[in-house]
């Protein structure tokens, strides 16, 4: 049998909609409701003078357990794991808080993922699949195989990776492969 | 610069002393004395009558905070870490409760390896690094790079990998490449 190529796919801003929690979490706290327009081309210095204020929000218990998940996402990776292996690779370590939560959220949305294929880690330096879709630039850059760039307000201007603009993009690339 | 050649280290097993605690927990519960000699060449099932109690005290909250530091492995992995950059990669997924506990644990006894260094994943399949340091098979088997088969009960009879009895032995096999 022809062994799967492999995926690793993000959580935040991939698989978790962080933006929206984070603006939502923003209107709930200062009364002041952006979208996620307003957020294209802009850095969080720019966007909430509040210093800090999404790192509280990302420190806070509950944060990451109830992201809302990314349009198109379950399905996405649904029809995906029946052609590749896929690895959910989330960046946990800085946030130890996060681990179980985000443990927990992965078993409550994506319960088809089994245990042996999620990986929490610092940097990414060292995961090794044939593609990885993300949305760092950090974690892209160094990645020896095939890259997607899922959209964020951050990556708006960069343009040496392929770019997903939502779940159905990113369909459509790997159907190119 | 030169770049750094890259190890994976497990946890279980090679940092923590997983069947020293086994032992005394079992010696703590049962009033048996067994030695890691006693181990030798034994499966679980031969040694422990009580069928799942090794899992159950994996289960236990505290199991993995309070695991004994395998003999030699601060000094070695200090040492390791001014010619080698070091990643501790261990299969933790399996057990929920052991993340955050296997987190504070390397905070505690190698708190001089950054998070960004360190991976909890549930198979080893998509770690690329050059070296891996193990005691399982299965995670030894599948690496692509250069491998050190910590000793441990379960892996006595394997010869298809080189052995380290101790953090000495790592050390010297290092020191040989």
């Amino acid at each position: 049998m022809l062994k799967k190529k492999t995926i690793a796919i993000d959580m935040d801003g991939v698989l978790a909609d962080i933006e929206a929690q984070a603006l939502n979490w923003y209107e709930r706290d200062f009364h002041v409701k952006l979208t996620k327009a307003d957020l294209q081309g802009k850095t969080e210095m720019d966007l909430f003078p509040e210093k800090g204020i999404i790192r509280d929000f990302v420190l806070t218990k509950g944060f990451f357990l109830t992201l809302p998940v990314m349009e198109g996402a379950v399905e996405a990776v649904k029809s995906l794991s029946e052609h590749f292996e896929i690895y959910v690779v989330s960046a946990a370590m800085e946030f130890p808080l996060s681990l179980n939560e985000k443990l927990e959220w992965l078993g409550i949305h994506f319960p088809f993922i089994s245990w042996k294929n999620i990986i929490f880690c610092g940097d990414k330096s060292i995961i090794n699949t044939d593609y990885m879709i993300d949305d760092h630039i950090k974690n892209l850059d160094h990645f020896k195989g095939k890259t997607i760039m899922f959209h964020a307000f951050h990556n708006g201007s960069v343009t040496h990776h392929d770019r997903a603009n939502n779940w159905n993009e990113v369909i459509a690339l790997l159907n190119q492969v």
